[in-house]
């Protein structure tokens, strides 16, 4: 039998009608307000879906209104394609028809990007405030969240270079805010500040734990270390998501002030942190849990708790109660401090990528989900990744596939050859640089054009380099990690 | 996809191996011993399992040996069919055969008991002390749980007086876990104090939850209110499941002198308190949390929060979070206040009872289970009980079911008809009355020591009355409610 569960907000509302569920700026609501936005926001969505659409897509940043919109359309049971504000209109493209979206809900902030889509789509594609109220007394509203429907869906780029939307269930969701809840605890006074972006699961998992759990989010706009400061000084914050360039700056900003002994927990994702910068953690008694987690995990699946954080320095700690990862090489599972393939497995990870039966073939086996990331286990089982799948940039908390960007450079009509690659940077964690072959001299100027107009500007590489030729293998493919070996002439 | 996580216990201890588990007088045991002491046990099972063994009955009372019992049958993939230690040896051999039990652990504590098993059983009954190691290597023990998968099948009565298994999945106690840890949230320091028998579910759900949550369980081996009282005044414990005969115990013997304020939850099941108790409680700002549940639902379904105990006394309050209760009129649901029939439905209710399509065909209807209960909802949703299932008499914690007395009596060759009935009672509660109708004066004393031979002492009548007639309706059917007028007479 299907595992269902009560309507998540419509449950949170009537067990905790009071209680206060969302605060952004100096504004706030109680769980029983968000409900009534959320049904409000879903009556007047019936009148502009198209009849039985399955799928609808938000093109919004963290605000009240994106809130209500991911909750009015749960209302409704549509399944939900989260797009990044950051893309560009034909990365937007490829998403929307890849994910056969129907409707697109944006919020007004990104009216060129939209007026490409406008010119290209033939579905409707809305801004909040021209959502309209209407007749709604037939809206049917979901009573119950069946576990195995699909909730959200978003997209992450591999390999190939083509992304590949990661569908992520209701299960998915409530099994992620489960585990995390055994990890960390839960008390009356809890608050969590999400000043992560909500199209990513980060700041999705966010909204949605709020939900399960109880208690409010403290939704910023866009993350400044200056207000987070001051939030997690005042005892209002007690968990926070943040990534390594985040913590930095807070750590720069806040200096040797004390936070609130309340912030009791900085879940810490998106790479792992430089040594010096947790020491810098522990000094100034910051309750950092390292994690590791991904898109198709539905947020962390492996977390280090604070007591341990400077024994297993590097490490990304144990997977979570409901979940297990293990360490493959070839088809042995290694010893302790064997390297090789992590493997995951557990209610919290994606049942697979939409309509990528070639993808989901080659990334479960027998229930485990292959992440393309290497690491490997200590003898007491922490977790230790070495390298992102398929050379992996993270940028800001960005994920950056070189092959997607290295798809667009050769795209130019003079480059024969291209290979992509992280550089560190001190700002960003790493940045992406682009090295290409080509028969004649090329202008870095012309090139980068050519990819702003195809890629968004966190993807775009910060200096491209025209190299003789690319380091390869025998197989002649191509060997990324050499490739920053190339940077030193110019340096 | 079937739903699995890793076995629970031996995920625990690897992710807190030196957290404490279990603490039984002066001694302690950690996660990490806890497991090792379930795996030789396991080692110790698998020497005197028949082959193929799916079902293995216990008959233990409240030690660490029966927790490692629970946990070594677990590792081996064995359902777990919990026998009653109040039983006799007549009642126990209709759920042994009932529930094709293949082999019996016993504690050594109930000898002549277990020898009428033996006369009877061609099965191994063997106690915890006479299981001995052996050749262990080719024990396989279990990686993962599947949640649709019985963990474990506790018998309860009802109208019909023939008790029915009720199928624990190891899902309907993860379920019931998660639920309960959303209401009343997760502390580093909390421990659970467990006086309530291992064999019901409200003392299985404590162990469980321990390992869930990793918390310590405190286990008495019988409820001792100085015992008690001690303990929650040291600050060791933070929860408490208890029955109001508890409750009343425990507050007479502690007076006015408060409990440590880390005591922060004391769960109320078995039935409503009254409410000069629950004034009393909250004079001594006694965090208590009243509950409603059955074995059917995997311990508690719904609870009601102390902020609500006093502006709704006499509520069970809302069902938790993966939970839904409604109130049904014939085939309507009842509006606010109107009194009706209880069903309920979640991921933490029993998928049915053993081999009972019967009766799993009248309490199972669009996946709502009919618990028989009569109650109703008020205008904000809070859930009243009005009346047990089945005139079901709790006493003392014990469910007992007049049926089954019934049965007992009418066994009797001189007794023509039987009612049973529950008259309150100052210690217990309630205790059970017999009222019977006979061509020939009978002796009260041979009556009750009929009763005594076949039914566990709880359950036996604490008084016979003789009448000329029952109380009947139109249909012939015995109003049992009217019993009690029959007592006056006697008084």
């Amino acid at each position: 039998m299907e595992t269902t569960t009560p309507n998540w907000l419509k449950k949170r509302a009537d067990l905790s009608p009071e209680r206060t569920a969302l605060i952004f700026n100096n504004q706030s609501w109680t769980f029983s307000e968000l409900f009534r936005e959320a049904i409000k926001v879903a009556e007047k969505i019936v009148n502009v879906v198209p009849r039985d659409c399955r799928r609808a897509a938000i093109l919004m940043n963290n605000t009240p209104e994106t809130v209500w919109v991911i909750h009015g359309l749960q209302q409704l049971g549509l399944e939900t394609v989260f797009l990044n504000c950051r893309l560009t209109a034909n990365e937007l493209l490829f998403q929307i028809k890849d994910s056969e979206t129907e409707l697109i809900i944006h919020d007004g902030s990104l009216m060129d990007t939209v007026g490409e889509l406008k010119n290209t789509l033939n579905i409707p594609i809305i801004s909040f405030k021209n959502l309209v109220g209407g007749h709604s007394s037939h809206t049917s509203l979901k009573k119950e969240f069946t576990l195995n429907d699909v909730c959200s869906i978003m997209y992450t780029s591999g390999t190939t270079g083509k992304p590949k939307g990661v569908l992520q269930t209701y299960g998915n969701h409530w099994w992620s805010a489960t585990g995390s809840v055994l990890n960390m605890g839960l008390q009356e006074n809890d608050s969590w500040l999400c000043t992560v972006p909500i199209f990513h699961i980060s700041g999705l998992s966010i909204l949605l734990r709020s939900v399960i759990y109880g208690i409010p989010v403290i939704l910023m706009e866009k993350f400044n270390e200056k207000t987070v400061n001051r939030l997690l000084s005042s005892g209002q914050v007690t968990i926070m998501s943040a990534v390594t360039a985040m913590i930095s700056r807070m750590l720069s900003e806040q200096g040797n002030k004390p936070y609130h002994p309340a912030f009791r927990c900085l879940l810490a994702g998106g790479g792992p942190i430089p040594k010096p910068l947790l020491l810098l953690c522990k000094e100034r008694k910051i309750p950092v849990f390292q994690t590791y987690g991904m898109t198709e995990t539905s947020s962390q699946i492996v977390t280090l708790s604070p007591e341990d954080s400077l024994r297993k320095i590097g490490s990304a700690g144990k997977p979570l109660f409901p979940s297990q990862l293990k360490i493959m090489v070839g088809e042995k599972e290694a010893k302790p401090l064997e390297e090789g393939d992590i493997y995951v497995k557990g209610p919290n990870v994606t049942p697979g990528y939409l309509n990528r039966d070639d993808a989901n073939h080659a990334s479960f086996k027998d229930g485990w989900f292959s992440t393309g990331d290497l690491g490997f286990k200590d003898e007491e089982g922490f977790v230790y990744i070495l390298d992102r799948r398929s050379d992996l940039i993270i940028s800001g908390g960005e994920n950056i596939y070189p092959a997607e960007i290295e798809e667009v450079l050769l795209g130019h009509e003079d480059v024969a050859e291209a290979g992509v690659t992280g550089i560190p940077d001190e700002k960003w964690g790493h940045v992406p640089y682009g090295f290409i072959v080509s028969a004649k001299k090329l202008s870095e100027e012309e090139i980068l054009a050519f990819c702003r107009e195809r890629l968004a500007s966190y993807k775009v590489p910060k200096k491209i380099i025209q190299v003789e030729q690319l380091p390869r293998n025998g197989a002649n493919k191509l060997l990324r990690r050499l490739l920053s070996e190339l940077t030193a002439d110019e340096d």
